[in-house]
C-alpha cells in the first residue's frame, strides 16, 4: 500500500526531467524513502488511528511508535534534505523532496506531518529570519529535535485572518510580548522533541486593522529553557488525520510569553503566503498519496479477491473470478488510477516549479513564478477533492469489507476529508484563483499557462492515437480561455459578486483541464517509450498510461463542457435566493 | 437537526396527494413521529457512534437508550403502523411510514435500524409464511419483542447469492437442519429482546446450483424456549452506522439448528426479492434522511457561524457576516437542498407505488409495478451516492469545525458511506438498471416511466417560469431514451459486456434525470401555490423550491449530456486495459 517506486521515477525522469536531477542519486534516495516508509510509517498508522492523542497529567500522549518514526526520518537527512548545506541540508531539489514525502505520506500522513510542518516553519526561518535567528532556531529543528507549528487561526478567525486579535506589545528587549488564543493549531502541543517553535500572525498596537496589520513572530513553547508561556487549552477531536495532534492554544495568558519579530512588522501575513505556495503543494501531495494508497490497495484487493462470475458465465458451479475481471470494478480502479497518478503529477510538476523560480535563469524563474501562483490554488485544491473521490471508489472496490476498519481505506477516506478543508478551504481557493489569479499580471500568468498546454498539444499532435486527445483538450482550453476572459471582464465591469458567484465551479473545471494537459503530456511519453520498451512489464506500464489518460478525457474532461456552460450563463441562483427561502 | 415536517407535507400533501391519504390524520401522525425521534433517538445517536457495540462475556451490548427509544417506537405503535390490521398493524399507507421512517432515520439511524429490519423481516412473513408461521412470529415482531434480520451473504458470497452454501437438511418433523456462516448480518445478534428471527436463505440437498437452489427458512434464535445453535463469531467494526451491531453468525456448528422452510423451496431469493424492493426503498430513505439531517444542521451553523465579510466590503473593522451571506456558502447549501429534497421525494414517490400496487385499480397496479421495479435501483443508489455528498458539503459548509466530533456532521458523513454499499453494490445496481429492468415487458417498464415524464413535462408547460426546465429535461428525457434503446440493442446483438460497461454511469444518468423530474414537479407545484400563499413565509417556503430545482437543472441535470456521450460512444477503457495494465 504505498506509491511504487516505477510511479515517481516515470514522472522525475520521463515526464518532468527537471535539469537539475542526478538520476542515480535520486533513485537511491526513493528506495531510501520508501523503505523507510515501509518499516517506521507504515506499521503504526492503525494504531496511531485507534489511539487519539490525549492528555494525561496536562502532557500529550502520542504513540511511542510516532517519535521514533520521526526520529529515524530526521537521522536518516530526509527532514532537512531540502534546505541549502548552509543551513544544515542537503541541498536537493524541492521535487525530490516532494517526491519523499509523497511516500511518507501515504505511508501515514498523521505521524509524517509533525516533519512537513517543521520544515515549513523552518523555511519561513530560512527566508525571513535573521542571522542570529537562524543560527538559533535551524539547528535543532532540522535535526528534529524542536518541532515547528504554523499559528494562524484564532477562535472567532478561521478563513477570515483580517480579524486575528492576537496581540503583540514591543519590551524593552526588543522581543514582543504575544497574548491571545490560537485555534486548529496541528502539533500544538506534544512531547516529541525538547522543544516547539511557534510561528504566531499577531497585531502590534497601532498597527492598521485588517491583514495589513499582522506581523509573524517566533515563539519558542520553552525559550533559554524556561516556560515561555505556551498553554495548552484543548484538543480537537478529528474525524481522521487523528495521528496528528490538533490543538487551542494560548498565549502568554498565566505567564508572559516572549516572541521575536520574524521579517518585517506588517508584512506577516505577506511572508506567510510567499511560504503556502508550498505548503499548499503540500496539501495536494498528501491528498495525491492518501488517494494513491487507496488506489493501490484496492487494486491489490481487486486481484486476490474472487467473487462472481463473468456476465456471459451461465454456469454457476464455474470457479468464481477475481473481482477485477468485472467491467465496474476496472472502471472504478481507472478513475482511481487517472485521478491519483495525474494529481501527483500535478504536485510534482509544481514542485518543479518551486525549484526553478529559485534557480533557473531569470525569464524561467518569471515563468515558474507565474505559473507557480497560478496553479497554487488548483494543486491545493483538485487533489484534495479528487483523491477524496478516489478513496471513496477504493472503499466501493471492497465494499463491505472496505466500511470496516480491518481494511485500511476507510480510515484513508477519513483521513483526505481534511485536504479539502485545511490551508484555505476549497472555496477561499476558487475566489483566489478566478478574483485574483488569472488576472496576474495583466494576464500574463493566465498566458504562461496556456503556452504550457500549447507546447503539450503541439508535441502530441503528430501522434496519431493521441488525436481525440489533442482535440478535447484544446476545445476544453480554448472554452477556458473564453469563459475567463468572459468572468475577468464581467468583475471588472463592478460585477465581481456574479462573476465569483460559481468561483469554486470554475476551480474545479480548471484544475479538470489541468489534469488532462498533464495526461496528454504523460501519455505521449509512454506512446513514444512504449515503442522501445525492452519487457511485457515495461510495455504493459506505458499502456496502462494510455488507457487511464483515455478513461480520464472521456470520463473527466467530458464534465467541464457543462461548467462552461453554467459560468459563461453567469448563474446567479446563489446570490439571488434568499436566506429565508433555504 | 431533522426533516421539518413541511417539507414532508408538502411532498406528501401538496406533490404527491396519494388518494388514501388522510390529510389531518397523516399530519398527527407525522407530529408525533417527529417528537419521538427527537426525544428517544437523536438524543443518543453520538454516545452510540462513540461506544460501539462489544461483545461482554459472550453477549453483545448496546447503549441501554437503544433499546429504550426502540420500545417506545413499537410502544406507539410505530412498528406496526404499515401492516394490515390482521396482522396487529394500523394498515397505514406505505407511504406514511416512510415518511415517519425518514424521521426516525434523520435522528439516528443505527438505533433506528433494529426495527426497520424487523420490519422487513415481518413483512415476508406476512407474504410468505403459512398461517401458523404468521401466527406464531408476527405478534411478538410487531410488538418489538422479537427482532428481525436478513441472512444472505457469506464469507465467499458478498454480492454473489448463487455461491451461497449455507445447507438445510430437511429433517423428519418437518423442519430443516441449517449448518453454515452468515457474513454481514446487521442486527445478528444482541439483547434487545426476547428472540430474533433471522431469515436465512440456504440450498437443499440435491438443489439445483446458483441462485436457483436457494430456499428461505425462518430460524429463530431461541425455539420453543431453547437455544437453537444460533452462534455469534464475531462483530465487524465499521466506519460508521456504529449504532448497530453487523455480525458474523453460525447455524448449526455446535449445537443442532432447526429453521423452517417460509414460501416454496428454490424460490428462496425470489421471495426475497419481492421485498428487497421495499428494503431498498428504505436504503434511498435512509440515505435521504442522513443527507436531510446533514443539510439542515449546515443550514443552521451557516445562519450562526459569523466569519469574513462580503466581497464588496473593503472595511475591515466591519462587523463579520454570516457565512450564509458567502455566494460559496449558500452554492453549497443549493445543492445539498436540491439533493437531499429530490432523493427524499423520490423515495416517497416510489413509497406511493408501494401502495398502489397493492390497492389501486388493475391497470394503475400494472403500471406502479412497472414503474417500481424500473426505479427501484435508481431509489437505492442515486440518493445513496448523493445524499453522501450532500454530508460531503455539509462538513465543507462548517469547515473545520464539521471535521471534528463535536457536531454531527462527520457522522452522518461516515454513516451514510455504507448506503452505497449494502442491499447492493451501486455497480450491482446499474446492471440491474441497463441490464434486466430497462427491458422488462418489451421495454413497457421504461415507457412507463417516460410516460411519467411526459405528463409532468405537460403539466408544467404553460408556465413560462418553467420554460428553461422543461426544455432542458425535454432534451435529457430524450437522449436517455435514445441511449437505451442503443444500449439495449447492442446487448441484444451478442455485445451485452460492451453495452454495459459503463452500466454505473448510466445508473447515474438515469438518477439524475429522474430527480429532475422529481424537481420539475416540485417546481410546478410550488409556483402554483406561491401565488395563493398567504405569508411570507409560505411564499419563502415556495420560492425556495423553485431555486433549487433551478439549481439542480443548471448543476445537476447539465451533468448528463456528457454521460449521455460517453455512453452512447460505448466507451470500451475498461474492458481493454488488462489486469497488468493498472
Amino acid at each position: 500500500m504505498t506509491i511504487p517506486l516505477r510511479e515517481l521515477e516515470f514522472d522525475l525522469f520521463e515526464v518532468l526531467r527537471p535539469r537539475a536531477l542526478e538520476v542515480a542519486t535520486v533513485r537511491e534516495v526513493l528506495v531510501a524513502a520508501a523503505e523507510l516508509a515501509r518499516r517506521e510509517f507504515a506499521p503504526h498508522a492503525a494504531e496511531a488511528d485507534a489511539d487519539e492523542p490525549r492528555i494525561v497529567q496536562g502532557k500529550v500522549v502520542l504513540p511511542a511508535a510516532t517519535g521514533r518514526a520521526l526520529a529515524a526520518h530526521a537521522e536518516a537527512g530526509f527532514l532537512s534534505m531540502g534546505f541549502a548545506p548552509e543551513h544544515g541540508g542537503l541541498g536537493m531539489p524541492f521535487v525530490v523532496s516532494q517526491a519523499c514525502s509523497a511516500l511518507f505520506a501515504a505511508a501515514h500522513v498523521g505521524s509524517f506531518s509533525y516533519a512537513l510542518l517543521t520544515q515549513g516553519a523552518a523555511n519561513v526561518i530560512v527566508h525571513f529570519g535573521t542571522d542570529a535567528q537562524r543560527a538559533h532556531y535551524l539547528p535543532p529543528m532540522l535535526a528534529g529535535r524542536w518541532f515547528g507549528t504554523m499559528c494562524l487561526s484564532e477562535p472567532q478567525a478561521g478563513s477570515s485572518l483580517a480579524d486575528v486579535r492576537t496581540l503583540a506589545e514591543p519590551h524593552a528587549d526588543g522581543t514582543y510580548r504575544i497574548r491571545g488564543q490560537k485555534m486548529w493549531i496541528s502539533g500544538g502541543e506534544h512531547e516529541l522533541g525538547d522543544n516547539i517553535v511557534h510561528l504566531v500572525l499577531a497585531r502590534t498596537p497601532q498597527a492598521p486593522p485588517g491583514v495589513k496589520g499582522l506581523s509573524l513572530f517566533i515563539v519558542p513553547r520553552r525559550r533559554d529553557g524556561r516556560d515561555n508561556g505556551v498553554r495548552l487549552l484543548g484538543l480537537n477531536h478529528k474525524m481522521g488525520w487523528r495521528g496528528h495532534v490538533n490543538t487551542a492554544i494560548s498565549f502568554g495568558e498565566e505567564v508572559e510569553c516572549a516572541g521575536e519579530l520574524v521579517g518585517e512588522l506588517h508584512r506577516g501575513l505577506a511572508h506567510m503566503f510567499l511560504l503556502m505556495n508550498e505548503a499548499r503543494v503540500g496539501i495536494g501531495l498528501a491528498a495525491s498519496a492518501l488517494g494513491f494508497a487507496g488506489y493501490r490497495y484496492a487494486l491489490n484487493y481487486a486481484r486476490e479477491r474472487h467473487q462472481g462470475r463473468a456476465l456471459e458465465t451461465r454456469d454457476p458451479l464455474a470457479p468464481q473470478v477475481p473481482i477485477i475481471r468485472h467491467a465496474d470494478v476496472r472502471r472504478m480502479l481507472l478513475s482511481q488510477k487517472a485521478w491519483v497518478e495525474g494529481a501527483l503529477d500535478l504536485v510534482l510538476y509544481c514542485a518543479t516549479l518551486v525549484d526553478t523560480q529559485a534557480a533557473g535563469d531569470e525569464a524561467a524563474q518569471r515563468n515558474a513564478q507565474a505559473l507557480l501562483e497560478l496553479l497554487t490554488p488548483v494543486v491545493k485544491s483538485w487533489p484534495s477533492e479528487w483523491c477524496l473521490e478516489a478513496n471513496k471508489l477504493a472503499i466501493q472496490v471492497a465494499g463491505g469489507a472496505g466500511y470496516t476498519r480491518d481494511l485500511p481505506l476507510e480510515r484513508l477516506y477519513r483521513d483526505n476529508r481534511l485536504n479539502p478543508i485545511h490551508e484555505g478551504a476549497y472555496g477561499i481557493h476558487g475566489l483566489d484563483l478566478l478574483g485574483r489569479k488569472v488576472g496576474l499580471a495583466g494576464g500574463g500568468a493566465y498566458q504562461a499557462y496556456a503556452d504550457a498546454v500549447l507546447a503539450a498539444l503541439d508535441a502530441a499532435r503528430p501522434h496519431e492515437a493521441l488525436r481525440e486527445f489533442v482535440a478535447a483538450l484544446g476545445d476544453a482550453l480554448g472554452a477556458l480561455t473564453q469563459v475567463t476572459r468572459h468572468l475577468t471582464q464581467t468583475a471588472a465591469s463592478g460585477a465581481a459578486p456574479l462573476a465569483l458567484a460559481n468561483a469554486t465551479v470554475y476551480l474545479d473545471a480548471f484544475g479538470t483541464v489541468t489534469i488532462a494537459w498533464r495526461w496528454l503530456a504523460r501519455a505521449q511519453v509512454a506512446l513514444e517509450a512504449q515503442r522501445t520498451a525492452t519487457s511485457a512489464a515495461e510495455r504493459d506500464f506505458y499502456a496502462g498510461k494510455l488507457a487511464a489518460c483515455r478513461h480520464f478525457f472521456r470520463h473527466d474532461l467530458s464534465r467541464t463542457a457543462a461548467q462552461f456552460e453554467l459560468l459563461a450563463g453567469l448563474d446567479d441562483t446563489a446570490l439571488t435566493v434568499t436566506d429565508e427561502q433555504f
